[in-house]
């Protein structure tokens, strides 16, 4: 039966696993949240064991507060929960990532994520602090796309990305085209580092109809997670009935 | 001028900044590396300020080793470097993200990550201790995708997956398909779900195509980052140049 059924009902087995982590002199550990879609690090805790207990039982992002030495859950306030979907654990076994879905920003800031100060900004000038997400690669270019949308157009020269935005056909053809392009790297038996280059292509075209559309990566990765999902806690309970 | 190229003059200014991170009790903060390419965590560890400052200033992710009481530059050894692009802050300043591109796998046990421990695995059986990297949903997709090619087929009917893995031409045209499909939801003006949908159509079948032909997702966003790359140390530095 599922185990979240049962939130008071620790098997014996998983206390004694729960046990033989590598508590600090403290009883805790670090715990990471990350998001499930996107993979952004959305805010960084500590839990000691009942709080680790706690978010298996409820499947929400629960913490131990250092400060007020109480557990606390993630949006318990805010209501902006995260809903932890499955749990990994590090290979010295002090340190977790609850994977999880958040249902708004992380920060209380408002921001989406917690990390949203870089030392490359610092660099520049230790002074003017500009509130700028760890992005990956993949948001890093939906960010950029969704900021050439946003830019108004001075220049008799406009960006690749605004010409492809302000012309729907052209768009549209090169989505086409750059589909074609990939698909021809195995008709043609090209090289690998040819289908990188074409799915980069693809991919880039494909972001930019995206943000023409108002549609964020993270909204097809939930539609591809809800097709594909194979881990998580609910889903391996449901293989074993 | 780089601030790389003058690793020993930090910057006072700089210096006042680091002085101003919220350092714990005992000098420390929590530092997370991420792929910048995918976003996996890589590893967690501590640092203190002559780590941080030391990473800023060779870009090699190092840390600060509670048990030997001393800096460690992950790779020293395995030479398998993290090369740290940028690094953030979160909003209370006491933990970062080291956004940064591995040499190769993280763990001292060789795998990718060191999170391959997953607690839906323990609760299904906690004896049994398989080894299963903590993926976001691209990756478990890839994952997914690259099983079923390694697959046997025993049964009559096959994955749909394998299907396209064992006709390249099934492949090639759905993925031309999925493209139109994409474009239609510009051209016939379909709300977002719809667009949302067609591109996961695309990206399954496109990564599909990236599995035949031997091509991992973070080689296509390694391109993408080497095109379009805006942020990170160096680019800044350029930039005022
Ligand atoms: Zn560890
Ligand atoms: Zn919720
Ligand atoms: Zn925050
Ligand atoms: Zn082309
Ligand atoms: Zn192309
Ligand atoms: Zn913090
Ligand atoms: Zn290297
Ligand atoms: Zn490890
Ligand atoms: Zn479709």
């Amino acid at each position: 039966s599922s185990y979240s059924e049962h939130p008071h009902q620790l098997n014996s087995k998983v206390d004694a696993f729960l046990e033989s982590l590598k508590w600090d002199e403290k009883g805790l550990m670090v715990a990471i949240a990350q998001n499930v879609d996107t993979g952004a690090i959305m805010m960084q805790g500590f839990i000691n064991k009942e709080a680790l207990a706690k978010t298996i039982s409820s499947q929400k992002a629960t913490f131990y507060s250092r400060s007020r030495s109480s557990l606390w859950t993630k949006g318990e306030t805010s209501t902006n929960f995260i809903h932890v979907i499955d749990i990994f654990f590090d290979c010295d076994l002090d340190s977790v990532i609850y994977l999880g879905k958040p249902d708004g920003p992380s920060c209380h800031t408002g921001s989406e994520t917690c990390y949203f100060l870089s030392m490359s900004d610092v660099l520049r000038d230790p002074q003017a602090i500009e509130h700028r997400l760890a992005l990956t690669t993949l948001y890093s270019l939906e960010n950029i796309i969704s900021q050439r949308r946003d830019e108004v157009v001075t220049s008799a020269k406009p960006s690749w990305t605004k010409r492809l935005l302000n012309d729907a056909e052209l768009l549209c053809s090169k989505v086409r085209e750059e589909a074609e392009e990939l698909v021809q790297t195995v008709v043609e038996k090209e090289d690998s580092l040819r289908t990188a280059s074409e799915m980069a292509d693809l991919l880039y075209h494909a972001m930019v109809l995206l943000s023409l559309k108002n549609v964020k990566l993270e909204q097809v990765f939930e539609v591809l997670r809800n097709r594909f999902s194979q881990s998580g806690i609910d889903e391996k309970n449901s293989r074993r009935r």
